[in-house]
């Protein structure tokens, strides 16, 4: 993956013009290599030999306290100490002032290594990173500062058992914490009551503090809550109470764990079903979880958010991962297990030794798809990242621009990777045969891992009403018109070289999803527009993708002769070409049912469905 | 899936007719309801609650015996006790001389209740099978016998661990044991001495003996064995050894369990690596495994290819039940789990009430898909097990039709399921959203379960080699031929009724696959005509299915207005509207590179695989 990262990097995503920025003056080329060759190999050293055992050895209860394998602790101190949780920061906030995809880069080898080992701690992150958008600087010294550290890991509090991708149905309460909670040094202070489900990491012991970042309705005078998003505040909840200087006073807040969910995969991130404020941990005077707001009453949604779209580009991320692992993983026993023979013109030879299944076509198409799935996903994630530099440390310009075009890409690069990466992972099974089903090796952890991707951070089904409902629509489709540009510019490159019928390819590919796009929405009828939204979500995604490996075929520089045509870039080359026969033509039949405003699945009626 | 069992049978296929021969004419409606009432009734009490103990509670090797839980033992007595192991065969071998029609789809409820609880046993009727077409008299007396009668279970032994796929390359010997071993009144008597691997019941203590059918080699006269599948001969090698009368002599072979393989799914199977003769059991004055030849030496593979194409279809309907199970569970779930509401066109209502989840478009266009594979699945499977039949008691001229139909749809009645259950698995996960990825819920489980069948008993690039690379060109394109003759009758008889433009839609789809078959070929290359078997494969099955749907819908009889159109049958006319709108479609992407003979994935060479 390294090299593929160096690729992604320097050759197509000109991290070099990135660093000319006042920001990343201090930066080189060698010492964000050195910032890579770290990671990986802390990853590789720490994290990745202790993957299995976080899958074996399942976080356990144990007299309400969260026990995980030993291992797994030390593998999260290893990530903690190579300052990766503060890589972005400033550098008077501790951190490194790296840019964000190399950040991003850096943190896909501890996702490959082990996502239950390493992975959770991107949460810690986006946590801190929201507090320091929207947190009053007392908040940011007390809450974000630790986590960006690595002293305190931090967790989302959305779902609740009955609500979990209609957060406007949570019913946690949060009432002010009587006299005087007005002006807490720590921000408006509250008391919580309510539970919340899916809470990642949402207890254990590898650091002395859980900042919780929970979302709440503050009720009206008479005691109701408002329906709908607009009654959601939100709070910082810590598992210890901190003094305004962030210092735990010792006082443990009334925040229980109430159960453990028991997952498919991801098994090493402890999975917990978290009361707030039940008594069971009675604090300064009684039952009530005590949470400090942030932001204004009723705009908690806005600054979940916020901290959502980082946290599902980082979801898309770990897809990558899990898949490249799986690709590294059966690539390896492709060509090293020998089974068989090809057949030639004249049949085969059973007197000639086997080969290495690699040999065979049909391992090699699998092993290609992987290829063009992992490495796709890569450059999808990166190039997101990228925008998000461009956000933070471009011209007003730039930084407009790179802000629409990565909202309409962000549920793209969270669910492409979840769908078509979990197919690398059956591919990569399926290149091993019987032995792929069996623990003795990796590639059945890394499938049922992947597994949660297209649910957590909000659904394929999500995914597909924000992109058709929302994103391509907004601010008069110009979120759409800066990508149709982009791709066009990716078009006029390849005329003229050896991939510009790739190039036609995909621009005849945009024009028939803008039509579909219109298509859908001729009737103005939400309904009908959005019944074949996920149909929608998985062209695009392809469409995108393809965009990007006919950009990533161009950087290679081979077709147009400026460089050798060594094997790293054929493999590139042949992997977009792969994208391009074998994917590309796949969106027809999904545009096809979005175009026509198909109620096949509108009109299926409930009672129809007998079995 | 009764009501629909009921729909195939006696509304689709005309089970009715088959009962007017001879064979069956004992039997009725009534008679065959009871089989299958008796067999839904064991298979819901009996087997489904302990199909999750199956899964949790591994099988365990101790002192060299498989130990599984009792519950699991029980209820594989409780699946012998319904008679069903025997249920096609003769009254005189102790059978009920069911159709093979109505014995799959009996059996389909045990698969559906516990498919590594009750579908282990299905290689024991497939073992038995065999001996009965390929064993002497003694052979079938001494082995088929308590095999039907569920006294002995079987399994079959092919694979080794360097061999999987690859057969010929087997390298289990078999020698002949000393003198008089020719004239053994159970057939000629060998040692046999090699490993095998990934036997399904390998080993257990559900019943009192085990019949291991054994792939294995006879040595030259100077020792060597013949490279290639000549060289392979078929042998019957009890756990137990027998008296010429079949019954146990209390003395142990020489069968070793070296381990048993550990899952991702159907962990209720034991899954072992077998040591042949390795002298763990001394018997009868020494080391070898003691086994009987069945037929002639060098024809072992045709013997266990009979067997094959029984287990073929038997994994393909199994692959259909699991699926069929999460349709179920998440069927039910989205009728009762609520959360979020439509958007009408004035958007959405707050303060209204959450609606069941079947209410959203995109539950119920993934509901509706897994309709469409799961019952379009069973009707592949079913229409096969009718093939047999008519192979078995048809007029010459019918069963030498089905004969040639069957060794056509037999990779695809293995591998459609394979793929599109599995992925109805994925979706009944994805209905649950992060309740369908713990352990609480069943289709967890499910998912892991399925992933296997597109492993064993060949896998889907061995199936795609045998459509494309045998079945479709052998004899000539007969079996081609039967089968564009069957889907024109269908197409025919659609004309005129509200279903024609399915009928059109089917009836083009067939020339380009037949166009794409001869493209294929056009260079008479088979390294160029077999780069894309699978494509080929999935483009053949998803036509094949679609096909079916189109006389499934036919035969619902609502489109002529014979019948009021109920909604049981109106579910049906929808699924079969759903898989002609969103799946038929997907067929040209695979179909395009198969008639190109696209070479992107032969070209690929193993070292522009870098990463």
């Amino acid at each position: 993956m390294r090299a593929t990262i160096d690729f992604l990097l320097f050759e197509w995503l000109a991290v070099d013009d990135l660093l000319r920025r006042p920001r990343f003056a201090d930066h080189s080329r060698e010492t964000l290599g050195g910032v890579l060759d770290t990671c990986e190999r802390i990853a590789r050293e720490r994290v990745a030999p202790f993957n299995r055992i976080a899958d074996v050895e399942e976080p356990r209860l144990v007299d309400g306290r969260v026990v995980l394998p030993q291992t797994s602790v030390d593998a999260a101190h290893a990530y903690v100490e190579s300052g990766m949780l503060a890589a972005a920061q400033n550098y008077d906030d501790g951190g490194m002032q790296l840019p964000c995809v190399v950040e991003m880069a850096a943190n896909a080898f501890y996702a490959k290594a082990g996502v239950g080992v390493g992975g959770g701690m991107m949460l810690t992150s986006a946590n801190a990173n929201l507090l320091k958008a929207h947190g009053t600087p007392a908040q940011r010294q007390a809450f974000a500062r630790p986590q960006f550290a690595g002293r305190w890991f931090g967790t989302m509090c959305l779902s609740e058992p009955h609500a979990g991708s209609s957060l406007a149905d949570i019913v946690t309460r949060a009432e002010p914490d009587g006299p005087g909670s007005e002006t807490d040094p720590l921000g408006p202070r509250y008391r919580l009551r309510g539970n919340k489900m899916w809470i990642s990491n949402g207890d254990h012991e590898i650091t002395e503090n859980i900042v919780h970042l929970v979302l709440a309705k503050i009720p009206e005078e008479d005691g109701r809550l408002l329906p709908g998003a607009r009654g959601i505040s939100l709070f910082i909840v810590p598992k210890q109470l901190v003094t305004a200087e962030g210092t735990v006073t010792g006082e443990r807040n009334d925040v229980a764990v109430a159960g453990l969910n028991h997952k498919l995969g991801y098994r090493g991130v402890p999975n917990t079903l978290l009361n707030f404020g039940e008594g069971r941990h009675p604090v300064r005077g009684g039952a009530g979880a005590i949470g400090y707001r942030v932001g204004a009453p009723g705009e908690g949604l806005k600054g979940m958010f916020h901290m959502m779209n980082e946290a599902r580009i980082a979801v898309g991320l770990g897809a990558v991962t899990i898949g490249y692992a799986g690709f590294e993983a059966s690539l390896d026993y492709a060509r090293n297990r020998t089974q068989g023979r090809p057949s030639g013109p004249a049949g085969k030879d059973p007197a000639s030794p086997p080969v290495p299944i690699i040999a065979h076509a049909d391992v090699r198409r699998m092993l290609l798809a992987q290829k063009a799935y992992v490495e796709g996903g890569l450059a999808l994630a990166l190039y997101s990242a990228r925008l998000v530099d461009d956000l933070h440390t471009g011209d007003a310009a730039a930084a407009r621009e790179a802000g629409q075009l990565l909202e309409l890409l962000t549920p793209i690069a969270k669910s492409w990777p979840s769908e078509w990466c979990l197919e690398a992972n059956s591919l990569a099974i399926q290149v091993h045969g019987g032995y792929g089903y069996t623990r003795d090796f990796p590639v059945e952890q890394l499938w049922r891992d992947n597994r949660l991707n297209m649910i957590h951070e909000g659904t394929h089904g999500i995914q597909g009403l924000d992109l058709l409902g929302r994103k391509v629509t907004q601010d008069g489709g110009a979120a759409l018109a800066i990508l149709g540009q982009r791709i066009a510019a990716t078009v006029g490159r390849a005329g003229g070289t050896p991939l510009a019928e790739h190039g036609l390819a995909l621009a005849a590919a945009w024009e028939r999803l803008l039509a579909a796009t219109r298509a859908a929405w001729s009737t103005r009828n939400p309904e009908e527009a959005l019944a074949n939204a996920t149909p929608y979500l998985q062209a695009f995604g392809h469409l995108v993708v393809a965009w990007l490996w006919l950009d990533l075929a161009l950087a290679t520089g081979a077709v147009t002769g400026e460089r050798p045509r060594d094997d790293f870039h054929r493999g590139k080359l042949q992997a977009a070409r792969y994208f391009f026969e074998f994917e590309l033509p796949k969106i027809d039949p999904w545009l096809a049912v979005v175009a026509s405003r198909n109620p096949t699945c509108r009109d299926m009626r409930e009672e129809w469905f007998q079995t």
